[in-house]
């Protein structure tokens, strides 16, 4: 088929009629499918069941260093689980702590913290500065933009690309003193799916910036989530950074929430010895430390290291298969002109641009055939995309067979909101 | 035998020369003991170790309302155990939310929250304000204390009395604006025991104060941890509060911490409709949800209210037995004018007043025999006990033996301290 924008009047209404049909069908079937949800589907769930039900018995319950991880004690995690989730990022064990079961609460103590006390290099606490602003990468995560968001930064946005930010953008906001940081999903970010190349990486890592206290927020979440043995490289941005002394810049976060249970798993925060040791008292005020019974657990469960990749690669088949629907559903939009979307080596998502000006239309249809997306917006600061182009297509939580019938009406969602717009432009309809 | 205030200088060197020897020969023994830390005993653990191992199948990962405990979902608790830990409490489950592994955690959180954003009530952040002061009851706990220390509070004290904070000084100080809450520990307050009086809760819930914005941070940590079923009874604060039209005022907290494990357990913040809605915005920033595969599984092993009662009254069995060693060996000190203390229902603490100007002497004699007590002054604002008098005596973490061993020594020391003051003072030594 010819681009849609090549089409002749007759054409176009003719295929907007055929689309417009097929849509009705759908929408008779009263679906209720659900694409929004960058959650694991139960399949993917029972795959780490066993660590519900490790053996817990009196004597095993004591941490390598002979503590009793039933009780108090411990405020940055046993030893053996830094070492452990540092091995697996190729991290320095000295550099990690261990959180409780959510990394977006670590970001959000971070942030708070820094805004009531500073960090490292600050000359005041940031809630005593004015006209503060964040760097967000787009499209990007709803959540870390929120947090930003709620704490009074003004956010400005960046454009993602197949190699990660627009980096001559960065370098140039960052000439600003009131830019105190950038949100990064480094690894298969959400939404593109994109991991940042080598180049990306040095340039964060060594870019000169105006406010003496910057922070990367570094939120490694897809860290170990390839598809396949042949995943993305990143580097590790602390090596980088150290080069050029600027390893304080670095807040790095992970978790296992898309390892083995969502909201149920082991968070952790890396950052220099210097920016542990300013926030160490907080901290120490703030808990007197974290679950490790559950750290413990992951312990038992995993073991080392290869045991984990295995898990992951049994997760992978799982989820490689999902995304192979979604992207055989999209490849039937290849060559209309119509829309553009990433094909990721891992992770959780694919980034879906529909033509400018349609993705709250494609929202709409949609939802009147009983399909949830994502809200159009989320992925950007304040939830308005500026061009109203870009979806974010979340495909492991639905079944397969939903999926497959969920892609569908999407195609023909996007399909016919470009006509209908095609249409209007020219004023064929109204 | 006399108060050491009446012996004559020949009786009281006698006695101090008696008490020197006894304690040389602890002293050579090399002992290593400790009553410093408020922790249970791993026979207090094993109490609950069956709720290490309940059987959690794929099936039964399920909440009452259908949500997979396993995923994302669900910001302030289960339903089911919101309204078991209400029961629990004897308060409205509209009014409960659940928190992660610690209470504290959650008081921190509220506490930053209403820096950075305020509270019901609150003209602005709190940050944006000057010369804010917090209320401490003394003796009280350090930890409360550390987290209005590091948000920049002047910390004021109010005298501990049997009946609770002395609430004269408390309704004076909350005429000043500028003092924005109070902590309390209102049942067997940490350390000393007592319960506030229904009198005392309702001058609480009725004062009024000139801050538009003042709470009340009300940590029920000891809610259920009663040594027999005589236990004290506190009065539901909410419910006096909302005679007065002063529920928004009520910050309320909990934790099973010491019900069954430390750090593994599950917490609990309870506040009105209107400062939940004011909070949620917050929340949901912060955190996708809590842990529910532990809230399930605490769900799963105590199954309703009596199970837990019985289940406290088995460690009531364990702690009530220290707490008999300890008073038992304290009793050797009565008649003699050099210390006062406490005797709790329940509980994890006793105060014990030594002679002014001696508890720092104390600390010393009982560190110099191998026994580590809390710090002197921890139970005041900035670690300084003014009167240089009291010590926390937290029996539960010792073994029988170690425990009456330890409290030997500590009524050595203390006897040997007054006696060593009361000979300087006279200057019979120097």
């Amino acid at each position: 088929m010819k681009k849609y924008a090549d089409l002749t009047k007759e054409e176009l209404r003719a295929e907007y009629e055929l689309l417009k049909n097929k849509y009705e069908e759908y929408k008779m079937r009263n679906l209720s499918l659900d694409l929004s949800r960058g959650k694991p589907n139960s399949d993917q769930l029972d795959v780490s069941q066993g660590l519900m039900n490790v053996e817990m018995d009196k004597e095993s319950c004591k941490s390598l260093n002979g503590v009793d991880c039933r009780n108090y004690g411990i405020l940055d995690g046993l030893p053996e689980m830094k070492k452990f989730y540092a091995d697996v990022l190729g991290l320095d064990p000295d550099y990690v702590t261990i959180g409780g079961n959510s990394s977006l609460q670590l970001m959000y103590d971070t942030l708070t913290r820094a805004m009531l006390f500073g960090v490292v290099g600050s000359l005041k606490p940031w809630c005593q500065e004015q006209g503060l602003k964040w760097i967000c990468v787009v499209p990007g995560y709803d959540r870390h933009f929120k947090i930003t968001e709620v704490l009074g930064f003004e956010l400005l946005s960046v454009r993602m690309t197949e190699s990660g930010p627009d980096m001559d953008a960065v370098e140039e906001l960052v000439k600003d003193p009131k830019v105190k940081g950038i949100w990064c999903v480094p690894k298969y970010s959400n939404p593109t799916g994109n991991t940042y190349s080598d180049e990306t990486v040095r340039r964060l890592a060594s870019m000169k910036c105006a406010a003496p206290d910057f922070r990367i927020m570094w939120d490694n979440a897809y860290a170990v989530h390839d598809f396949n043995e042949n995943g993305d490289k990143l580097l590790n941005i602390f090596d980088e950074a150290k080069k050029y002394g600027n390893e304080d810049r670095i807040f790095y976060f992970s978790s296992t929430s898309k390892i083995t249970f969502p909201g149920g798993g082991v968070s952790l925060f890396a950052a220099s010895p210097k920016n542990l040791k300013q926030i160490s008292p907080y901290l120490g005020a703030q808990t007197i430390g974290y679950d490790k019974i559950n750290q413990l657990r992951h312990l038992k469960y995993f073991k080392n290291k290869d045991n984990l990749h295995a898990h992951m690669m049994e997760l992978a088949k799982l989820i490689g298969k999902k995304f192979d629907i979604v992207l055989a559903g999209l490849d039937s939009l290849s060559g209309l002109g119509v829309a553009q979307w990433t094909k990721p080596n891992g992770g959780y998502f694919i980034s879906l641009d529909v033509m400018p000006g349609t993705a709250k239309m494609v929202f709409e249809y949609m939802k009147g055939a009983g399909v949830v997306l994502t809200p159009v917006g989320a992925t950007f600061p304040y939830g308005k995309d500026p061009e109203d182009k870009n979806l974010r297509i979340a495909p492991t939580y639905p079944t397969d067979a939903d999926l497959k019938l969920a892609v569908e009406i999407l195609v023909l969602s996007v399909k016919l909101a470009a006509a209908q717009k095609l249409l209007c432009e020219k004023k064929f309809i109204h």
